[in-house]
């Protein structure tokens, strides 16, 4: 399958990422199409104690390159990227790939 | 579900980390308990062609905190980790997360 990760830096206001994340941003990937699974997930630790250099990932799963190049092009998925500057203040890295 | 996420940098020859991640890393990875789920992915390419800054991710599922903590401590969690030198030339960014 094709994914696209996105790595959250360390927002400068935890709170503030949280509430515009969970109400806003979620609700708006929600509506991109052809979007197979998704998952969201908090970083809580790193093995050797250091600071993690993310704060959040979220992953989107799509059939193939097409799916996806379809859900990005499109009105909502580009709604969803114009979004991640309103409150990743800690910055975003986006990475796609093909899973093994 | 607790994850375990393996960011790897870009290696020095992609041919030679290929080979020890197929035939020698994943089946010993395959071996430690409590894993859920495992999904190993290529990175192809960033948004905007950008240099992606890493060269593949690997993530692992647990049921709990307890699990993952289970599987890192065990013989074979350990001999995994261990491996990571034998192959990651471009380093591995290790996150623990929880997710939503």
């Amino acid at each position: 399958m094709v994914k696209i990760t996105v790595l959250y830096g360390q927002p400068d206001d935890a709170g503030a990422f949280e509430d515009h994340y969970a109400n806003e941003h979620v609700p708006l990937a929600a509506k991109m199409p052809n979007v197979a699974r998704f998952e969201a997930t908090r970083v809580v630790a790193t093995p050797d104690g250091s600071p993690a250099p993310y704060y959040r990932m979220a992953e989107l799963w799509f059939e193939s390159m097409d799916a996806m190049q379809g859900a990005m092009g499109s009105e909502e998925g580009r709604a969803t990227v114009a979004d991640i500057q309103n409150f990743a203040t800690g910055g975003a890295t986006v990475l796609i790939g093909e899973t093994d």
